[in-house]
């Protein structure tokens, strides 16, 4: 097989939208004819190349490929797992390059965040340094929306929308319910460290008494008094309030206010849950009625509620990694620009993965509003396009989404087996 | 104006198809021409009854009374607020028959639960005794699907579908993860006194091993060491748990779960979040990592995925209830009927309120699988044909549902204020 084979694999928090990429990779590949011999995935990320998990793609029919576009979670496997610096951790890259050397694996596409970029870049120069070349292509992913270098992150585009669009809905309820119940609703979202998805949320509203009333971003420290003076002002004026909340708002001193306190009944720390936390806050201090929804991973698998844009972002960067990888490229990503604001229009180009690696894009400031409960126009105008138009997947005659389930067949190892450091 | 005039409310939690009831009411109301005056609105249900705080729902065109069938929430607002008995309250009885009076209201329609088929119910008896015949019909809207007489309750079909693809969604996330992140999640849904709501996460299962894999119940008392052993023994055989629970779960004793402990961290007892208390728990006793959703007033709200068959029951009891009004009964409501289960057919058929008012229609055992942690074929006979077909509003161009809110322009006083009794 003189055309050497493909390795796709994926990693960190799966999205609404990371298969789709991985279909488009694979319906890339298999347009290319004989440039490419075998399409391989590795199961669960970089883990499964280490231990020689390789899937052979090859006998999925092209109806399957196709449905992998409106499937959520990942086909393949993910992981949460970061390879140490080379010189921690030798041992593991060259494992790679034996797995590599051994299933004639040419080309390695990681689909992941900025972890995933440093991983991919290393390997492309331990490839080079031990004499078995392998092209190393990063593709971009995450509902984080904090990659370098990209206008914004196939992923992102879809949880924006689930926010967006559970926000403007349940902010319709209470409004019903304000006068005998509920006055106080708390909706809590991703983004530990980046505040891009409570801030979509900011798009349901198209004046200022529209839900969202106000949105607590990890970047801006949390000050308790004038954040329920804010509340009570907004129930004063409006009748009730809806609030969205980032699971990484801090306070003052940069602790995680959802790890400020509470012990829960068994009578340990309390982790996560800060959108009840600030919900029984606004109970406790203003009496007012309150509830909370924690939608958490409800909102990176809603593939029913899919932005097309991100999906057609998801899409074209896993064919221009293809693309790259043919024409010789290493050590890359594919990365969105954004060419023209109104109409929206936007091209792929080729970012070095040296500046993707471990760099993390905070929501800037220009785009928190002057008091720090909401976003700018400036804000409305990055985030708008990417949760326009809808990608509904197909249903099944029982009422629900047709999603598909591969068969995700092994391919024979060939090594000895791999005890992975730490793991 | 002698045809007499119309008064529709909406009572309770709203859901995503009430509108659509509405919606249809004063379409039916308005197909017949002259034999119906105005068709007015209470505002905030019953308590604009007593108020007087009427809307005119004829300065409505068309179009946005045609919008309000896809647009989640209480268009009128609702309310949560249980008139006494007549022998205890009788002033608010005679107001709202004063009311009716001094609007020329002749036909009451109540959209709600068991405790608005109560009130609608009193209403007619007290109103003959006044010598002021009203014709009052209830009609059915539950997210909780527990109303007597009616096969299911308009409502729950939606939040049903909402529930059963998160948990599809989630499950396909979570099974991307499991080997190196999260191995249970846990949904908490409503559902305070009946399972209805958790149980139709059942519907996104094919096989035993997909999610979800385990369903806690109301109905069934939680036995924390059989539990944990379910959960563990199922990561043991599938790799991973995705769990459904109902905030209605209770102990052998009896006391919901949600209340059983737990202190936040503002010192006070932490109210409702079984879902996160779940999860804790098993990560406290079996180590697994573990994640919770609360999708609380978002499975409720979520027009964007409701049920084309519960759109239709939302639609068809409000156009029979009008049918009703105008054919000269009382004191009933149009209730769905099964016909046939394969295909699934039903009609709409007249109920007597006093066999839906205070009762309360539990999950049957017969539904309840034998380990008490899922449910059987006989229950997916039953809920599967409730979230057949999609029923997608319309979208903007930039991406976000069309919903519709109304002008709600108020009907001129004519009567002196009321004070509602301990209100």
């Amino acid at each position: 097989m003189a055309a050497g084979n493909l390795l796709y694999a994926q990693s960190g928090g799966v999205t609404a939208v990371i298969n789709a990429t991985a279909s488009a990779v694979i319906e890339a590949a298999r347009a290319r004819g004989t440039r490419i011999g075998k399409v391989y995935a590795a199961r669960d990320g970089i883990l499964g190349a280490l231990r020689e998990e390789l899937i052979d793609t090859g006998v999925e029919p092209a109806a399957a490929i196709r449905a992998l576009a409106h499937t959520p979670g990942g086909a393949f496997g993910s992981c949460r797992f970061k390879l140490k610096d080379i010189a921690g951790d030798r041992a593991s890259y060259e494992r790679l390059i034996a797995v590599f050397r051994a299933h004639d694996i040419r080309w390695f596409l990681y689909n992941g965040g900025n972890d995933s970029a440093d991983t991919a870049l290393k390997l492309s120069s331990i490839g080079a340094a031990l004499g078995y070349p392998i092209a190393c292509i990063g593709i971009p992913k995450t509902v984080d929306n904090d990659l370098a270098e990209t206008d914004s992150s196939p992923g992102f585009g879809s949880v924006a929308k689930y926010t967006a669009i559970s926000t403007m809905e349940a902010g319709f309820d209470v409004r019903a319910m304000a006068s005998t119940s509920t006055r106080v609703f708390v909706l809590e979202t991703m983004g530990r460290h980046a505040g891009w998805i409570a801030a979509s949320a900011g798009l349901a509203a198209r004046t200022r008494d529209d839900p969202p009333h106000l949105i607590l971003l990890p970047e801006v420290p949390f000050d308790e008094a004038r954040f329920l003076a804010a509340v009570d002002a907004c129930v004063k004026r409006v009748g009730y309030c809806v609030i969205v909340v980032s699971e990484g708002v801090r306070d003052a001193t940069g602790r995680f206010l959802a790890e400020a306190g509470g012990v829960d009944a068994f009578g340990h720390r309390q982790l996560g849950g800060v959108g009840p936390l600030i919900a029984d806050l606004v109970g406790a201090k203003l009496g007012y009625k309150h509830h909370a929804a924690v939608s958490d991973y409800l909102q990176r698998s809603a593939r029913h509620i899919a932005s097309k844009t991100d999906l057609a972002h998801a899409r074209a960067v896993g064919k221009a990694a293809v693309a790259y990888a043919l024409a010789g490229m290493n050590a890359v990503m594919p990365a969105i620009r954004r060419t023209s604001q109104r109409p929206y229009r936007w091209t792929i180009e080729p970012a070095p993965l040296d500046r993707v690696a471990n760099r993390e894009k905070q929501l800037p400031r220009q785009f928190i509003r002057a008091d720090g409960f909401g976003i700018t126009a400036a804000a409305r105008r990055y985030l708008a396009p990417l949760i326009e138009g809808e990608a509904h997947p197909p249903y099944r005659a029982d009422g629900l989404p047709d999603y598909v389930v591969l068969k995700n067949r092994p391919v024979r190892k060939k090594l000895p087996q791999f005890r992975i450091p730490g793991h």
